[in-house]
């Protein structure tokens, strides 16, 4: 997986960009956005309704976040309950279980937007790019930091392959139980996927 | 996942449903079926127009399929290139590899049709009930009969933690390589994920 590692390196955040609008106003905006999104889905939504919503002018939101897509894709990301930079428990057993325990609360909401992203995400590059650039990227980028910690602690050996698939296997927890079992991915299967798959994936 | 061993077993597939037409013909109409889900989506497909595109009576459709969902789940499944079942080569390794290697033909296809049919399956029960019932469960049999041999040839021990998630690993590699890379899950890539994570994961 060396093309995600080069890809998300030198990739702006959505937290480095310069705003004009205080945090709250922008959080605000950002919640007004997810919940429209959850309303309409991805195609129905205008700035022109954004704006109406949120009594902001159109200008102020082009300035603040460039295009449909890049507005999308930093809602999403700053409405997570909690960021994947923020955790570090100590071990990676206790930083992966955390992850888990921190999605619960957005888990439904997530699941919902992302089968509708997902078809929104193939019909149009430009979403499929900024989700990419200012959601995924970012939260890999974490992981992998996470994942650096664990091996500079001596729990997983630095170049054990599965390393690299960690997103993947986390992302495909998520959806193959909803696909398999037609059940949500609540905490309990998340943790007790992570203990038997993940960790041992990794020999940790 | 006792909830899916249990599940699984009982459930009628595809293939011991009597039919009355010829297995070309079926052949035939299964294949239409897939070419115009394709086109037109799962929501304009209508059985009126599979009867005119294939020159078949309603009746016939009702009488061999029951319901638009089981005729969709049913077609889908015929028209894979090779059942899992089939699938036997003396290690778990060689048959890992050899279902990435059969699934290549039909990849591309699998995956634009899973796009569609993953919102098509949350806003129709029915065809969610009819997907898994001749087509996940069936596959997911064919799975756990293979790793079971696996287990029987001493490659894999009985209880492996892991042994229950092989289906969310497989339905992950798929899924989770086009959202966090962008790419086709190919072979290269699927040959590698069980290499990396699927073989260490089951401590094989």
């Amino acid at each position: 997986m060396q093309a995600v590692d080069q890809q998300t390196e030198d990739q702006p955040t959505a937290r480095v960009r310069r705003s004009r609008l205080s945090p709250e106003r922008e959080r605000e905006l950002h919640e007004a956005v997810v919940e429209m999104l959850q309303e309409v889905g991805y195609d129905a939504l205008t700035m022109d309704a954004v704006a109406a919503r949120t009594h902001s002018s159109k200008a102020t939101l082009y300035r603040q976040w460039k295009s449909k897509p890049q507005l999308v894709a930093t809602a999403l990301r700053c409405t997570k309950p909690v960021l994947l930079e923020d955790v570090d428990t100590g071990s990676l057993r206790g930083d992966l279980h955390e992850i888990a325990r921190c999605s619960e609360p957005a888990r439904e909401r997530d699941m919902a937007l992302m089968r509708g992203l997902a078809q929104a995400a193939h019909d149009h590059e430009d979403l499929q790019e900024a989700l990419r650039e200012l959601l995924i990227y970012p939260e890999i980028d974490a992981l992998n930091a996470l994942l650096r910690r664990a091996v500079d602690r001596g729990e997983v050996a630095a170049d054990a392959p599965a390393l690299h698939y960690i997103p993947h296997m986390v992302c495909g927890a998520y959806v193959s139980r909803q696909f398999i079992e037609a059940k949500e991915p609540d905490l309990e299967y998340l943790r007790d996927f992570i203990d038997a798959v993940i960790l041992p994936a990794l020999g940790a």
